[in-house]
């Protein structure tokens, strides 16, 4: 049956890469997505896990010590609300019934869902700045590009409701809208799963002014995150250790990324922490030659001579991608 | 933070019962919920599960084992759709969206999600038959009623849309409407954690024409559905023993419960499997007899004279119900 992911393209559909170029998935090194290949180990938490977590409907002593959890990581001001969702996805949905207007103004080249769910909901979409409702990935995917928040409370006075996406915001809290005591006309985004490299646990969080995060809180319904995603992902972000280490893995190995690509001759790079984007006059030429070496990248129809790069998972992966890049590279 | 699951009244608030009447969850006996006590065992799928299923966005291949796997458990006709959803209150979340007109009819009493959500969405609700949009619980939760597939089927072509919602099917599958080619206009909802005993797992189905099935899947957004809970309801589907004994083994509960409610006086009883209610003249007096007695039971701010049983989970909690209501009725 068909799914709307199919409809846009994605990074991790390492799938359809083994289809159409062989090799079964171990084999493949996946650098198509922004997600932290060094995974939080949920192993421990896990086990320690009483069974009535699976057993029963998540309880709000489980979903207050999430987001207690998520408050003190993400730097709250104490005037904001919070709320968890089953992915930074189910968030986006429910933007076209938060918003005002029927217009949406969504920067290019930026984080497709945003545009796609609005049209899909009949709004007009435009790269205009100033709109009913204006959309903002800060850090932007994939150019990388940051708009500081003073601009962004600015915007937020002149527009309708103002959506600001920060799934790539974890390496660089200070930056965060969070921080920021909000109007009720400004949701801010969090993804859980790309810093703490858990995708596949579907964890996002909408934060706002209370009245704002109420509204969602309702869309949403009851029960929206499954018990174990609260439990482990409350571990998770209460592992201040583990967070503030990663971090410094990830600055590391993305100068290690940047210099490998620079030395490969694409030296003209954007991004943040958990991946870079290069300009590249033949992008789709690089990507097909990549492919054939079982390394998987992102290109952009909509935005060619780019191409994206995750960050690679270990010494052994940096090393084929070096091997790979001096052939692709021309 | 409030959630919506706040403002409608259900069964499993267990935090609420142990605030109110003293004890720790563990001394509670929770018969306030229609789930299975009984949980599919998830231990052995849990530790065979590929790291790489908390860790990279939930794949297609493992979304359509999982949709094989509900398919063949509910028999669905080859023509009928399905979409997996994380936990059925999301598809109930959405059903403002999909249905046709500004009326809805839902029965009285019924599960009060469906008439929430829908008055959330500025609907009008009425209990009147024919109108724009009907829901039908079947069997009904919480008096048990029945609807035969037939009379749904002459139903349908009548009205706009047409929701049914199965919450509680499992135990008598050759009553499902999954079985029956589904025109456009009906859909379908089945819930995984009920009989399966693993609700906070968050998983549920919708089922009906493929081009009504293609519109929930874009509401709901790609990766809508975390990759344990994938792999872990295929699993469980799949254990068609653990199935077929588990339905004579809440046959046999339910029948040693409506016995130990009738010889307490509570002989006028209906429901499903997973639930009993009874009619009783002072319903909120033995409900709170049962709560001093650390035993949760649900009954309805709005149906009073009737009190609902889940299925007790040992021969223990028989033993203790039992001691609880030669107390209780008068």
């Amino acid at each position: 049956m068909a799914q709307a992911a199919e409809t846009r393209a994605h990074g991790g559909d390492l799938d359809r890469a083994a289809a159409r170029y062989g090799g079964s998935r171990a084999q493949w090194i996946d650098l198509s997505t922004g997600i932290n290949p060094h995974a939080w180990p949920l192993q421990q938490a896990l086990q320690s896990m009483p069974g009535s977590v699976w057993q029963t409907l998540p309880d709000h002593q489980a979903q207050d010590r999430l987001l207690d959890a998520a408050r003190r990581v993400y730097g709250l001001h104490p005037s904001n609300g919070i709320v968890a969702a089953p992915g930074t996805q189910a968030l986006i949905q429910l933007m076209p019934r938060l918003a005002s207007g029927d217009r949406v103004a969504v920067r290019h080249p930026s984080y497709n869902e945003h545009r796609g769910v609005f049209a899909d909901a009949g709004w007009q979409v435009t790269t205009a700045p100033d709109v009913g409702t204006v959309v903002c990935v800060n850090p932007n995917n994939p150019d990388g590009h940051r708009t500081a928040s003073s601009d962004l409370i600015d915007l937020a006075v002149r527009v309708g409701t103002l959506i600001v996406d920060e799934a790539f915001m974890d390496m660089t809290e200070d930056d965060s809208l969070c921080r920021l005591p909000l109007p009720a006309n400004v949701v801010v985004l969090r993804s859980f799963g790309k810093f703490f490299g858990l995708a596949g646990l579907r964890l996002g969080f909408a934060v706002g002014a209370p009245e704002t995060m109420e509204r969602i809180s309702r869309l949403l319904g009851p029960w929206a995150v499954a018990g174990p995603t609260l439990h482990l992902g409350a571990a998770a972000l209460n592992d201040h250790r583990w967070i503030a280490e990663m971090k410094q893995t990830l600055s590391r190995e993305t100068l290690r990324l940047r210099e490998m690509l620079a030395s490969a001759g694409l030296d003209r790079l954007s991004g943040t922490d958990l991946f870079q984007t290069a300009e590249a006059p033949d992008a789709a030429a690089l990507h097909e030659t990549l492919a054939r070496a079982r390394i998987w990248t992102r290109i952009f129809d909509d935005w060619p001579d780019h191409i994206r790069f995750g960050l690679p998972a270990s010494d052994a992966a940096f090393g084929r991608l070096e091997q790979a890049l001096s052939q692709g590279v021309t």
